[in-house]
């Protein structure tokens, strides 16, 4: 196989294993080459997917050692696409009655949430997250890219306490927003306690349910490591419950009389 | 740029963005090269690819052609990866009180449910799929994730009727292990008419809400062009209220007593 070959062909397995630490070994059998012909392809791929902004290559030497690909996003091509989902969803016909917006398409579209996954692994990633947890049900493929792109499981907290899971903790939480009193459990089993954990949901008001997630992560002695939201609704900061998260865009302004709808995408990094 | 570089770039773009046509105009401009020069890159990395068992690369010509990577897994890496997960599920301390078993942790895991949606997309890719559909909670992993290898959007059906979401349609089912009526809401705006669309669910025992998204597709003129599934419960198949589909495992027994779990993972090619 020429050398051409076969860097394609170990950037494709590298890339399909994500956070996934292979052996040089395996590439050296499978090619019937040299490690150290391996090691050279490593250098050419190392490069080239940082040059393409997907990522990069992290080579472990030793014995139990091996080459793991990190998958990211680059910051330029993050701010470009969350400018783009910005003025998608500020389409006047995504206003809902109440002064809601539908963004729910937007939230289970892979080809939208794989991206966002992505810019939360940039963002967190030198957290040393160990899992991602979010609530159900809109937040689940957000947390679920996110994971997959640090290499953690996901954990989602259910609504109400009848999870049939073994035993579980519940706690009541006021949602911020329409001031009921809920309920949100997770079973025992599903979090193991004094875990790094990553917080994702898909929109913040008031941040009762994201107050309700830190209790509850209390109870699992988990330590929130992060909290990231995709979407925040401009209110008087003193009005927020929680403070100390990220969100990636902002709703400033959803006017039902003048069908309008202004959201940004807030700066992630300085430069 | 050298070939091999710029053959590395390539693979890696290609594969970041799955199922994404990409004009070779862009790669031309990128690289200052000739669009000839990239059809040779093109040819390697595709056979590369292939190679890998990592799916395939589509080109199409013409002006508005260019080169879309379709993931995919290899018959034998599906079966390997299918066995692993059935002796995984297999242990006994995964029983629940009640005869169930746990497998939430597996269905939120990314490293798990990746390789699950390739699966199910190498199943179903050719049947022509517009919208993967399930219902919350735990089926919303697999079928974020074959939809995305797969290039569609994922529409996830609510429990209960308290959509907030505009106009919708509901309609009751009777869950067919618990024997209760239960309810199940699509908003209209969630799903334009007359779709193909494959349904995917993590598990099957009698049917019923397999049965009930059935129903409620054809209130959406949907016509269900497939029904994957990760595990089925060995039961009669007369009682079973849907046919046609498509397990991955089978939970072949689960006897407390005796604190043993049989799960087999089914064959899904011939040969």
């Amino acid at each position: 196989m020429k050398r051409t070959e076969r860097i394609a062909v170990i950037t494709g397995i590298l890339m399909s294993r994500p956070n996934d630490l292979i052996p040089l070994s395996f590439f050296a059998s499978k090619f019937s080459t040299a490690k150290s012909t391996i090691s050279e392809d490593l250098v050419t791929i190392k490069e080239s997917i940082h040059l393409a902004g997907k990522g990069t290559l992290d080579t472990l030497p030793g014995s139990s050692g091996g080459v793991k690909f990190l998958p990211g996003i680059g910051e330029h091509e993050a701010m470009e696409f969350l400018n783009r989902l910005a003025d998608k969803l500020s389409s006047p016909d995504r206003m809902l009655p109440g002064g809601f917006l539908y963004i729910t398409d937007v939230l289970f579209d892979p080809s939208i949430v794989r991206p966002l996954g992505l810019i939360f692994a940039r963002l967190f990633r030198e957290r040393k997250v160990d899992a991602v947890v979010t609530v159900e049900t809109k937040g689940i493929p957000l947390a679920l890219m996110a994971a997959d792109a640090l290499g953690v499981p996901t954990v989602v907290i259910r609504h109400g306490n009848k999870v049939t899971e073994g035993s579980s903790v519940s706690i009541n939480y006021v949602s911020g927003s329409s001031k009921r009193i809920q309920a949100m459990t997770l079973a025992k089993k599903a979090l193991a306690p004094g875990l790094r954990v990553l917080v994702i949901d898909d929109y913040i008001k008031a941040g009762g349910t994201a107050k309700g997630i830190m209790s509850l992560m209390e109870e699992f002695e988990a330590e929130v490591v992060g909290l990231g939201i995709l979407m925040e609704e401009a209110i008087s900061a003193s009005v927020r419950l929680v403070d100390n998260y990220c969100a990636l865009l902002s709703l400033v302004q959803i006017n039902q009389a003048e069908e309008k709808t202004v959201i940004q995408a807030n700066h992630l990094w300085k430069n």
